[in-house]
């Protein structure tokens, strides 16, 4: 038996996105730029999904800027609001501790060349304050990015307060929505988030494409430079087939949401009650405001990567972490960011379930964990 | 009937690459970096699409850097090198005026940061001299870029030539090769070329992933910052299916390339025969030294874009120039270079063959654009 719950790190296409994505790509080859009947059809496409995912998301079709990802739309919104601080004498930017490397990493970049970057402390349970990020913002302040929720414990972060208090002092707040995305309730209408980033393999769509949602009349600068494809904000002949492939599965992955989420989170809280009683086990992260699919346990005196390789030996794909940090040894920077030790840092397992995941599966992992956690103290 | 000769826009997929991608879609959902079995089986796919690309351009895979697409590969190519430079007081990079956007777009924004450029003048017949690049190279030179074929004109430029004058100056040299790649000859082995961008819907693979290669030992910088992904030099969760697509594509495109070549370059030549009959027309770009399927023809006294809507009405697919600049009113900055005059620049008609096109076609093509020509001047 095949268990998959690393559905954080991707996901397997669905079957409309599937279908959406192969037809475009058997069929509609024109350039959407080219002004004759192949190329209109292929820009009618384009424009036909750019007009359902800004209705999914509950925005303007010409707010949406495709990309060739979350990391890159993360990339272009950092360095744009960059630019555009530094123009003003801005150049202090708010974060978080335990925010994605595609977030950390520009920072780092962006500290190089003379911005200075706060990070925050991230409470114990993983969940920020907006009083702490807002007591954070400063007069020279340009841009505070917060995740919508995080990629290795889940935990879902005030976005809608801590947009609130951005507007209200004028600083431009973007989101990493990477995580959050098809997988949460969200109306862009309701929400005072300038810029969010979102990828699509994160929700049964194809790897390689997402989007950086900029609200109108916020300014925002090319990072990819050339044709003027997608109003001169992103350069390169569009990925028609990646971006009908997005838009058909956002569609299916906010359908009959509460449901999913409903019967996801059953599991998850079933998994997270099982595995707690592993001696030596910690649950990181809050066990509620957390994404309906996300579990995350430290255990004492074992080794997260043993442990998952014990679960791929018996079909239970998992992680220790995020996918994109995988085999580097270094322990979970988002784990000692709440506060972790080195050993439970290292010592972590994170699971995450969707609907595909039964009742059955979840037993079948949580034996399989409480198992090889035995084993691996046995072996130590 | 329907008549596809805009293959320099983008191509149609081939079936095996259609094939290759679709079933990767369908079946290796993991994420490369997870070291579970879904995982590696993703990691291999991506492996092993990454080795045959190398070994069909005659290089190391570890010289392959994936991207989302040329316009990326150009962009990183670039910013690289002028980093690089920088470092040591090299701010003087050597190109030329018919670059494609992506270069030209790029340098417009390095001169805003203090880089200084030498754009090449173009001689009639759309093809540089060796020794009028490296007469541009200076000791604060840190960067020669010109493309490896025109993408309007599919004029061929000496880029072993320059790659060997650049080599003897200690100058990088870097070529966008989008035009030529899956077209041409090409054994990376055999020349002096430290970067070279390609994307693959140039070759009847799929939109939104490309490359770019860069020589061993050459220093590269990343664009998009984040997770480990290539290296280091590429971040965010790589296009496993594109990328796949892409291996086939390129395969099968190189599949009997001289008989290919041989082909289509014989209907070219009958196009170019048969419409160089038409009065006031001229050939834009050599006879000879051009990609084996580029025709492109100046009409004097009508507008470009014109003619070709009156070829779509026929059922005849072509452009007025690049596909990324269609609709921008502004005559094509590469016919402008070549020295034609503001109208015949307007009067610009691109056919681009391949190897689906037939020579009833070729003569379907060729009585339709007299007929669009004396219409438009009719009515003009």
């Amino acid at each position: 038996m095949k268990i998959y719950a690393d559905n954080a790190a991707t996901t397997k296409m669905s079957r409309p996105a599937l279908e959406a994505m192969t037809a475009c790509l058997a069929e509609v080859y024109g350039n959407p730029s080219s002004l004759h009947s192949a190329g209109q059809e292929a820009y009618q496409a384009l424009t036909d999904a750019r007009e359902k995912i800004a209705a999914l998301l509950g925005c303007q079709a010409n707010e949406i800027i495709f990309t060739s990802g979350g990391t890159e739309a993360d990339n272009q919104a950092l360095r744009s609001a960059a630019t555009l601080g530094a123009r003003s004498g801005k150049k202090h930017i708010v974060s978080t501790a335990f925010e994605h490397h595609a977030i950390l990493h520009t920072l780092d970049r962006l500290k190089t060349e003379g911005f200075e970057i706060t990070l925050l402390e991230v409470p114990p349970n993983g969940i920020l304050s907006p009083e702490q990020v807002m007591d954070a913002v400063r007069s020279d302040t340009c841009l505070v990015t917060v995740m919508y929720a995080n990629n290795e414990i889940g935990t879902i972060q005030p976005v809608s307060e801590i947009g609130a208090g951005c507007r209200s002092k004028g600083v431009l707040f973007h989101t990493d929505a990477v995580q959050a995305v098809g997988h949460l309730s969200l109306n862009l209408r309701e929400e005072d988030v300038d810029m969010l980033s979102l990828s699509a393999h994160k929700f049964h769509g194809p790897k390689g494409v997402g989007l950086l949602y900029c609200r109108r009349g916020t300014p925002l600068s090319s990072l990819i430079h050339g044709g003027a494809q997608e109003k001169g904000r992103r350069a390169g002949t569009e990925n028609v087939p990646g971006i009908v492939g997005m838009a058909a599965a956002l569609e299916d992955s906010l359908k009959d949401l509460p449901l999913k989420q409903q019967r996801i989170s059953s599991l998850r809280d079933t998994l997270i009650r099982n595995l707690a009683k592993i001696p030596g086990a910690y649950l990181n992260g809050d066990a509620e405001m957390r994404l309906s699919g996300n579990v995350n346990f430290s255990f004492e005196g074992i080794d997260g990567e043993a442990l998952l390789m014990i679960l791929d030996e018996k079909g239970i794909a998992a992680s220790s972490g995020s996918a994109c940090t995988a085999g580097s040894m270094e322990p979970s920077h988002v784990l000692l960011a709440l506060g972790r030790s080195f050993e439970l840092a290292k010592g972590s397992l994170r699971l995450t379930l969707d609907e595909e995941n039964t009742g059955e599966e979840v037993e079948t992992i949580s034996k399989e964990v409480s198992a090889g956690v035995t084993l691996l103290r046995k072996i130590g």
